[in-house]
């Protein structure tokens, strides 16, 4: 595909005007001011387009789109308790089939390429990533109750090694397995051990939950005499790449300690907010050299997967809260969302567009009103548009969104079988 | 006009499922829960679309539209005096018209159908108005910075009393003329004083900024020994009907002036985000009794007109800030977007779905991803939706937006006309 007098504003927020970008195969293979020789198949004028790299959301739990709006305006634990774990209790591999679909087509069609994602039946999780041309980070949620089990009897551990064996690097590398121990309060330090063990062996990225809430610092350190954040480091889980969601309640130290690890923050601003978790400090822990990325959490808790407006609510929230209007600015902003989230997720020929890297590109139409007038593509992307203005998503060089259809797949009945398999567990 | 078996979500978020809503003229003349007798004119099949009130912007500088993402990432002082000022020197009413109308589109394309607006060459703004079917509070802004010059020299005099005396009412009362001293900074308290005492000549309600910025709040007690809101009270601008936007930093006396006096406070909380300015305290505000609202203002500081993302904002803003997730749940923010703008503007008859209403509605679309599943309608309006899930929005009764299109107006022509205007006033 070759796309014609586009410009391309790049991970880090450069802008390139009138500029020829071809794709091969998987790949971004030209670059340039001329129209490059050869056949390059189809080709798209960009006169009113703007190329950017596809979006990377680092945190999300995609089968959770079935409960989007299912309960808000909710105390935490009446939400959690009598909304989120009895649909969840209620799940079958069916429900996340098309529960996992339907939000990629919201993520495909809103221009991510992108995610990793953290829960159950991971091998339906898979299966739609794979039909629908999306790249993801699979983790199997890691969590144990009884204090008699082992993390080698954990259902989650068989159902890891079957992941590994099965789907891992699945769809020319589309599909990762990560190791997900879901968090230090769902766990225990022995079971967090084992985890990191088991992800060495398979040579696996990490993904868990941490300091989301002030009540699961504060009962940490209640039961260990320490933070999160230090049960993990003494576990062994941040001595391999882990992707850390949330990490609102870090304190100084525990920053200290991410900042001597391969850990990529995930920033989760909406859904913190909604869950009046708080705001993380994310101007300091990249101050601190803290790699930091975003993500929109599940649509339980966003309740959409826009990466638009959780970069912009990224941003903003980090001046207003900084009192600093220059504070996150617009090229800082959508690094975090694209290459940032690539490296945490192992991928390192993604997230840019540079000749040699992985086709996940996106076009927004800029003949859009609320892209009107253009000052400068890279504000507009960052402070005006969402989702609805992505013309077009290509991931690995594959076409996977085109104004409004799905090619391959059938989004009516991707709808209808989501609300379907929501029925069902609701009457159930 | 005939809306059938359409959910209803009134402005207070009751759902009222499988309604029939009938239009006659401007009005709202059939709610129940039957096929009304008669001939209602157009019907429109409702199963797979929910009917809300239509949104009221009750802030915003609609012309500035041409400044969308002219300069982001700033200094607050750099982005003004290098940026906006200098622009705004170059405008001619030829291109607040154009810029009028591409903010008025994006508006009513996103389901805003009425807005409260400050600014100048405001013939032009109510022309925009009165032609694309939008309803307007329109305010010329009234600034003086000449110690000598007294309120009736004022360039603003002048054109406010033409304002009413040919715009104000117009359009079936669509448009009205407010009274608009910009600010406590920006002008004197004599200048207060005799806009007070015109607005009341007029019988006018007024719009204002204040206490936006720690800067402006700290500035004025130093000139003046008191608060922007003393001052304003004591110029007796709040002895009528004002809507003050921003009141970021208000101390607890004054709220206690707003709670009494008839002032509705307009929550921008993007702009304040954005601009570094802080965060309104909206939850203490409400519990003090004092009207709030919601306004986006204007697109160079926003930088979209999207009344959904404001109200999002608001909601998760409030939420994370208290550190509550029942602050401002869905029905309370939908509320401020609508019912409480329509009376904050003086339109007793808007801003809510009931018979006798002006029929100001707005259709969205269930259909979309990102509408699915939907537990709750409310739920999906308030945390998922964005603009482009309007289908279809109506004010007075005459369908102004639907599926794209606006009836009477060149969408394309609106977006050429004012990216010229644009390009005119940078070349000059």
């Amino acid at each position: 595909m070759l796309f014609e007098k586009i410009t391309v504003v790049q991970a880090d927020g450069t802008l390139l005007p009138g500029r020829y970008v071809g794709t091969q195969g998987a790949f971004i293979r030209y670059l340039g001011t001329e129209a490059p020789q050869g056949d390059w198949g189809e080709r798209i004028d960009g006169t009113h387009g703007v190329l950017m790299p596809g979006l990377v959301n680092s945190h999300t739990h995609v089968p959770m789109t079935l409960m989007r709006g299912y309960g808000d305006d909710l105390p935490l634990d009446t939400w959690l308790f009598d909304r989120i774990f009895p649909f969840e209790d209620k799940l079958t591999a069916d429900a996340v089939y098309w529960g996992s679909l339907l939000g990629m087509a919201e993520m495909l069609s809103t221009g991510t390429t992108s995610f990793s994602d953290m829960y159950c039946f991971c091998d339906s999780v898979a299966r739609a990533a794979l039909e629908c041309g999306i790249k993801a980070n699979i983790g199997r949620g890691i969590s144990c109750f009884d204090p008699g089990q082992k993390f080698s009897n954990l259902p989650a551990c068989r159902e890891m090694e079957e992941l590994f064996a099965t789907v891992h690097g699945a769809g020319d590398g589309r599909i990762l397995i990560d190791v997900a121990p879901h968090s230090e309060y769902t766990t225990r330090p022995d079971i967090l051990y084992d985890a990191a063990n088991f992800a060495a062996r398979y040579h696996a990225r990490l993904q868990v939950h941490l300091s989301e809430t002030r009540k699961e610092q504060l009962e940490c350190v209640g039961r260990h005499g320490k933070t999160p954040a230090r049960v993990m480091e003494e576990s062994g889980v941040l001595d391999r790449p882990v992707t850390a969601a949330h990490c609102v309640w870090l304190t100084q130290p525990d920053m200290e300690i991410l900042a001597a690890h391969p850990v990529t923050v995930a920033h989760c601003a909406k859904s913190n907010l909604k869950l009046a978790s708080g705001i993380a400090p994310v101007p300091k822990l990249r101050k601190m050299g803290i790699p930091v990325a975003i993500g929109t959490d599940s649509a339980a808790s966003n309740n959409s997967l826009d990466m638009f407006e959780e970069m912009r609510t990224a941003t903003l929230l980090a001046k207003g809260i900084a009192r600093d209007p220059l504070a996150l600015p617009a090229g800082e902003t959508l690094f975090m969302a694209t290459r940032q989230g690539a490296l945490s997720q192992g991928r390192e020929d993604c997230g840019d567009i540079r000749e040699g890297f992985r086709a996940d590109l996106v076009i927004l139409d800029t003949r859009r009103t609320l892209m009107t007038p253009c000052h400068s593509a890279l504000s507009n992307l960052l402070y005006a548009a969402n989702g609805s203005v992505v013309a077009l998503t290509m991931a690995d060089g594959r076409v996977v969104y085109r104004n409004g259809e799905f090619p391959g797949l059938d989004i009516e009945k991707i709808r209808w079988e989501a609300v379907q398999a929501v029925n069902k567990i609701l009457e159930r």
